[in-house]
């Protein structure tokens, strides 16, 4: 078996929960002749740390994470303390410090998930989104400065098409919409219309096209089924992703990666939710962004096979109605997770 | 009866059309005894007026509007010009110059319309979103310096939130929900924040909540009735609202007012679709969107009557099915229209 180290960073709320329960079901996979073996390191990493020691992680975060193989990242946020500070004192600072600069976030609507779309038919809504993740509007700046500056390189443009158009390229429909605001943001976005049309002559059986960012997301509701692959900067993605979600039924279901396509550092793996404070403790958070995640994370340390038997798992589960009330079910963790372990 | 100097600028593609439709129906308002005259000038202000002069609009552009009570405004953007360049010349700077500062989009799902979500009911979905409109990320300086550069003053940031705490506490709800990003955006968005607190104490009968803007996607598709007032900066509002048409059926009826709230300048009334060049000459356009912008305008004006007996033939119109393509009818531009006027 193939053996791969893990760092483990649950982090707050229901991300202890959920990262608990997709540690479960890896190790049924793992059991039941999966080809891989998961070496775990755990973090205490989280707002709790952080209120009894004064910081989120330690200094060093970067020496202790570079010399795993990928970093399961459950949630960090905390009533009680600001969010742009716990944001930015674990997570932000972690994908753009090891240069995580593509964000994947497949979503599609499950079996036996309906989708909130009335006319919505299993396949139409079948999307990777592809967010950049390393500058943009989350540049980062701090202080009170009143102002936001997003900044937009060349470079970091013309990488994220270039693995975008990767993506879509293996996807059947091989069809790549990328998003902007070039008609009113008139600097960062116009160079992002440049490189794209200049990544695409590198990808000739790729079709291409655009969309201002309002008007993608009355296309998401109105026509999902004429989306595939899509490519938006760092604030575009962010919001995109969760309508997305949405109309895949929850943001419960959602998961993300945060990859380095070099492979120079780890790349990391999260559910999309967060903290979800209001109903953390209660043991009935979803746990199938977690799941979902785990797949995303067996896949990208190249085992397929068990990362396709997991998807697989939580579909025959979803479709026999063992849903957490966010889907409209009323199974909790728990119940989805040992289901979930079984089918497998 | 009271009489108001409009100026009116189609400008390019169905701003033409649509805009000579709502003429015949402010026509037919005003005939059938409404207690207002209007006093058109027209604007040939377009990119037809650009390619053969080399400009959109004279230079002493603010001085020829002032004098005006209104501005009803069709569409910019044409194939041959790229739109950061056609809406810098004739919409923004309108916008921007003359303070406009409160973007109001009122959208709610008409009588006879279907909204694409499967749950949502009669009076589900009834928002006012209020748009800042002077500043934030289209603060507009040009050039390629590959950076956005969003300002957020206190000034504007408070006088946006006291113009939405107004319009919340006007409607039955009384519920103001405010979007903001200020877990990842730490600077300006943390000053929308603190804004946001401090005007909220002057208007203690409002609730007030906030949201993220990314999960405020998710909250409109899948609990829309939660919803009543929303406040958002420029471009999360440009997002926002596109969504929120598309949720109530089709960005073919959304209407827009860019307001100075002081009354200093004239407002401009505007329809939220933009000059749509594939469907352009044919005579199909949706001119709902341009007779619910013509209804704000009266209401601004103070002829509260005859907006609301509109927007009544409006509805009466829709509920009998005479509608466009976009809302899954088969009535043209001017069946629609001769149906209003005929309600009238
Ligand atoms: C055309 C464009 C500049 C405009 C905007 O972004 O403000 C439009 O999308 C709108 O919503 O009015
Ligand atoms: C929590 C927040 C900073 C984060 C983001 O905006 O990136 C989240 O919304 C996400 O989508 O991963």
């Amino acid at each position: 078996a193939n053996k791969y180290k893990i760092a483990v960073i649950p982090g707050d709320g229901i991300g202890k929960e959920v990262i608990e329960a997709a540690l479960a079901v890896l190790d049924a996979l793992a059991s039941a002749g999966g080809s891989f073996v998961l070496d775990y390191e755990h973090f205490d990493w989280s707002s709790e740390r952080f209120k009894t020691t004064g910081s989120y992680m330690p200094d060093s975060f970067l020496d202790v994470l570079q010399p795993k193989d990928a970093i399961f990242f459950g949630a960090v946020g905390d009533p009680t303390v600001p969010d742009h500070i716990s944001l930015w004192s674990l997570l932000l600072p972690i994908r753009q410090r090891f240069q995580q600069y593509a964000n994947v976030r497949p979503i599609r609507v499950l079996k036996g998930i309906k989708s909130p779309l009335a006319d919505c038919k299993p396949g139409d809504l079948d999307w990777v989104i592809v967010r950049e993740n390393s500058e943009g509007e989350y540049a980062g700046q701090g202080g009170r400065t009143h102002q936001e500056l997003a900044i937009f390189s060349r470079h970091a443009i013309r990488r994220i098409f270039r693995f975008a158009f990767e993506v879509a390229e293996k996807r059947p429909r091989k069809l790549l919409t990328f998003v902007t605001k070039s008609n009113a943001q008139r600097s960062g976005m116009v160079l992002w219309d440049e490189v794209a049309y200049e990544v695409a002559k590198e990808y000739p059986h790729v079709t291409m096209d655009k969309m201002l960012v309002d008007a993608m997301t009355t296309r998401m509701v109105l026509r999902p089924e004429s989306l595939d692959t899509i490519v938006a900067t760092n604030l575009h993605a962010d919001i995109l992703s969760d309508l997305a979600a949405a109309l895949a039924g929850s943001i419960g279901i959602a998961p993300t990666s945060n990859l380095d396509p070099t492979r120079r550092a780890p790349s990391m793996f999260e559910p999309v939710h967060g903290s979800a404070p209001d109903i953390s403790g209660k043991g009935i958070a979803n746990p199938i962004a977690a799941f979902w995640t785990a797949a995303e994370m067996l896949d990208w340390l190249g085992e397929k096979a068990d990362a396709k038997l997991l998807m697989e798992a939580i579909e025959s589960v979803c479709g026999r109605g063992i849903l957490t009330k966010d889907l409209g079910g009323s199974a909790n963790t728990a119940e989805v997770t040992d289901a979930v372990c079984t089918a497998i």
